[in-house]
């Protein structure tokens, strides 16, 4: 099967989900958006949930290159890169309406088990990433090795999600959030001004 | 206007909210609930917004009384004890349903301002009172004093909602990561054990 309209198809439901968001999102919003018929939807997606699951697929494989390949020689440098690409505002990252309507997803996962699997996915990915440089920080002995990196790293992707969710629902600053994680990293991780800066 | 069949509407909306969520909620949805006629909600609210305003008002002060008087005698306990009220799984504290609809009313915030200006009241009440613990601790001499209580508090707040988030769309134990804050407070924020143990 041809690669280049299913491409389409999740790149107007991207643009779809941005604009109508997710609870009342249909089939026939996703084909007007890509100027399709509805028909030739169904050609390639039975239903919207599995247009929905290979959508969140296709974000997954963006999502993973985004945090494979974060910046920085070291691994406080590459720390402070995740956070800024995850945290940023601005044109180079998904704007309010596309974390508006992930916020309703996360919503909607209870009552969906294909969506919340896709979603422990995400969090998995990000939580695993977080431990992995914190590992090599303290391998290096960039990072105190006194830390508990699989908690510091649970801490850190719950700080991370809740900057997200208060960025949509309280309207606030996610670039501010940002610093603050990275005073957190900069006070806390960092071998020798652990002891003199206590937080 | 008397005021008992108000709460009964308000408890009523409670009740269908965790059944049937909140983008779908009607004014229906709660008269059945109510085991009243919608005419009898319209008597009391015009519109469903209005009755929704209503309902996180009350909502509001339920949430202040519960943090206002967390247990415990000095910071660090008021602390913890905080945290398990907001975090605790169980049947003392909203169950899944209720957070889940929570989370989907964080994610009309964007599209509903009466909504947004609810949750920031929420958000800066939380954010208000770990910024009076905090201060009363650094007071007392219980907390690091070198800690920039206003910084710790908006993590803390962020945290807290980023454990709710995941809480709902991963299903992540929220007990699990309540001990985790904890353990942030004693390892970060407690003078003596600061230096020697910084995480």
């Amino acid at each position: 099967m041809d690669e280049e309209p299913r491409t389409e198809i999740l790149n107007a439901t991207y643009r779809a989900l941005c604009e109508r968001g997710y609870a009342d999102l249909t089939l026939q919003d996703i084909a007007t958006e890509a100027e399709r018929s509805k028909a030739s939807i169904h050609y390639h997606y039975d239903t919207k949930e599995e247009l929905f699951t290979a959508f969140l697929d296709h974000l997954y494989d963006r999502y993973m290159a985004q945090i494979e390949t974060v910046s920085g020689e070291t691994a406080r440098e590459q720390l402070r890169s995740l956070f800024d690409t995850l945290l940023a505002d601005g044109d180079a990252v998904p704007g309010t309406e596309f974390r508006t309507a992930m916020l309703e997803v996360k919503a909607q996962a209870p009552y969906n088990e294909g969506v919340q699997a896709k979603l422990i996915q995400f969090d998995e990915a990000l939580l695993g990433r977080i431990q992995d440089i914190l590992a090599d920080g303290i391998e290096t002995g960039e990072f105190d090795d006194s830390i508990e990196h699989e908690l510091v790293a649970e801490f850190l992707t719950t700080a991370i999600t809740g900057a997200r969710t208060r960025g949509v629902a309280v309207d606030c600053s996610v670039e501010r959030l940002d610093e603050m994680m990275i005073e957190y990293v900069e006070t806390h991780l960092i071998g020798e001004t652990t002891a003199e800066v206590p937080y």
